[in-house]
């Protein structure tokens, strides 16, 4: 029995965006259409003052026959300087759900970025007016750039809207847009004219409070909210949901700790105001958008089972490709 | 940043039971001594027909900076001849806490066996009478002779009564123990007949109904309690807790689904009446055994941090010896 290894950068060469939208994809209608079991991921915080935290998220899926194990790290902020390592890594573990062998183990630190810049992507195909063509980023870190590179891939984005708290972000990410896509980056003075401009508004910040106002987005534009991950966190002015479609990755987790809490427990909304999953949508069991002025909402927490079948591929991509080594644990 | 990397043949030479022992009672002090995040597990169970599952624990111990991860598998029945692997196999990831870095990845195949063996001797030199010699078991499977080959480190056994349902099973381990350690052991007709004659009484099975009544123990007997770690599992009528000293390894989770659930259930004790936990023992901050009278309950369910001690200590024997081999994930 022998296990394969996979460092962190032979999983960059290993698997394209395009590739990672297929496999996210593939996790939303596993999920949906009940191939998954997937528990509560488990955590621990580092006691203050270090602080610093990590998370292992679980997941098997049927129709692929792999249990996956992520582990990933973030906020050790001594870490370059202290230890000569990122502030957050990952790594994961695939098992071959028949035996339970270990075939794999990769570094994740890539993983959970891709991932979760695929996932918007996959919401604007089933989700966005298809005369879409400015997006608009709030929060123009890591995360907003991984949102550009996979939409880019499903439409054609004509210019970019942009804010960030911090004027060297905002500066930063408009060279590297335009740089690495030759799309036109316009920094906004203020939220709300960024807002305003959206086809597609995408949110990737570390927000504890509403940064978005309902009465800046206009009808049709569909939001990608991908900040809201935990409790404590929070993009939007609640009052958005009222009239808008609601799509989750995951009902239960977006009710219990996504963006979809906030109007939940603010009582604007009930929980049959939630149109339904994307998995759904992508099976064919709920419509996508049904007309040009409806304003769709895709909360997007993060599941451990686009962990998984993004992690297959790279590892068949790996053996197809004769990439990486193998060591005999057993 | 390099992984060192073992297989279950480097980690069964790395340890000694004895080394074993050392690290379980490390484990219960620090975490009786507040000094351990344990979240409850988490395992995925394969569906029927096929069965099977997948546990993982995860543990941050202050003391020794480590954060542990061990996926353990288990019931896979026809591992050996579909596959070629065993029907239960474990991987085991350790983290410098202070980085989060990952710094070793080894089989845990062998982990499980080796510190549950070493909890029933922490807890024989804790609780045990000074004069105890005669050991019984209920139940001859692979933990049953792990409890022998640990307690054989802490007090001379003079002779040992052994039952099983199965009396193959009882053959086999009448001629591993009498050939490997030179001790006697007795077959017993039935269990009333080997818990009758025991100083130390050891339950391995897995069990789900009563199978020692209170009636068969004597005074001045330590009970080792190690089958039942989940809901669902027992092997002792509930009556014998009544008037016993009751430990166990974690307060919460022996509550929760140790042996010690079972006469809170049936309202034979309250919860004031367990004396604590085997770490409190170890720690001084509570008293041991007191007389030659009493029975004393040690109920084992497990913990991750066991895991997280004795693992970091095959690691650093690893790297003393310089045993295993480096891999570059980042």
């Amino acid at each position: 029995m022998k296990t394969l290894l996979l460092s962190k950068e032979q999983v960059g060469r290993l698997i394209s965006m395009k590739e990672v939208i297929g496999t996210v994809e593939e996790a939303y209608r596993a999920f949906s259409g009940g191939q998954v079991i997937q528990p509560d991921y488990i955590g621990i915080h580092l006691p203050e003052p270090r602080g610093g935290e990590i998370d292992f998220k679980v997941g098997y899926c049927k129709s692929n026959e792999i249990i996956s194990m992520k582990a990933s790290s973030g906020g050790f902020l001594d870490n370059p300087t202290a230890h000569g390592v990122p502030n957050g890594m990952g790594s994961v573990l695939l098992f071959d759900a028949r035996s339970c062998a270990l075939i794999c183990v990769m570094d994740g630190s890539l993983l959970t970025g891709l991932r979760t810049g695929a996932s918007g992507a996959v919401s604007v195909k089933a989700l966005a007016r298809k005369n879409a063509r400015k997006i608009t980023c709030i929060g123009t870190g890591k995360q907003a750039r991984m949102q550009i590179r996979a939409i880019s891939l499903v439409m054609q984005i004509e210019e970019i809207h942009a804010w960030s708290r911090s004027p060297e972000s905002r500066e930063c990410f408009k060279a590297d847009i335009e740089g690495e896509f030759g799309i036109p980056v316009i920094l906004a003075d203020s939220k709300q004219q960024a807002v305003e401009q959206a086809d597609i508004l995408i949110t990737t910040t570390r927000g504890k409070g509403p940064l978005v106002e309902a009465s800046w987005v206009k009808p049709g534009t569909h939001i990608v909210a991908i900040g809201t991950d935990m409790k404590g966190k929070q993009e939007f002015e609640p009052e958005i949901f009222r009239n808008a479609k609601i799509v989750t990755d995951s009902n239960s987790q977006c009710i219990d700790k996504g963006e979809t809490w906030h109007p939940l427990n603010a009582k604007i909304i009930g929980l049959d105001a939630i149109h339904g999953e994307l998995g759904e949508i992508l099976l064919g069991t709920k419509p996508g958008r049904e007309n040009d002025e409806e304003i769709t909402i895709f909360d997007s927490t993060g599941m451990a089972i686009q962990d998984n079948t993004t992690a297959e591929k790279i590892y068949r991509n790996a053996l197809e490709n004769n990439v990486g080594t193998f060591f005999a644990f057993l």
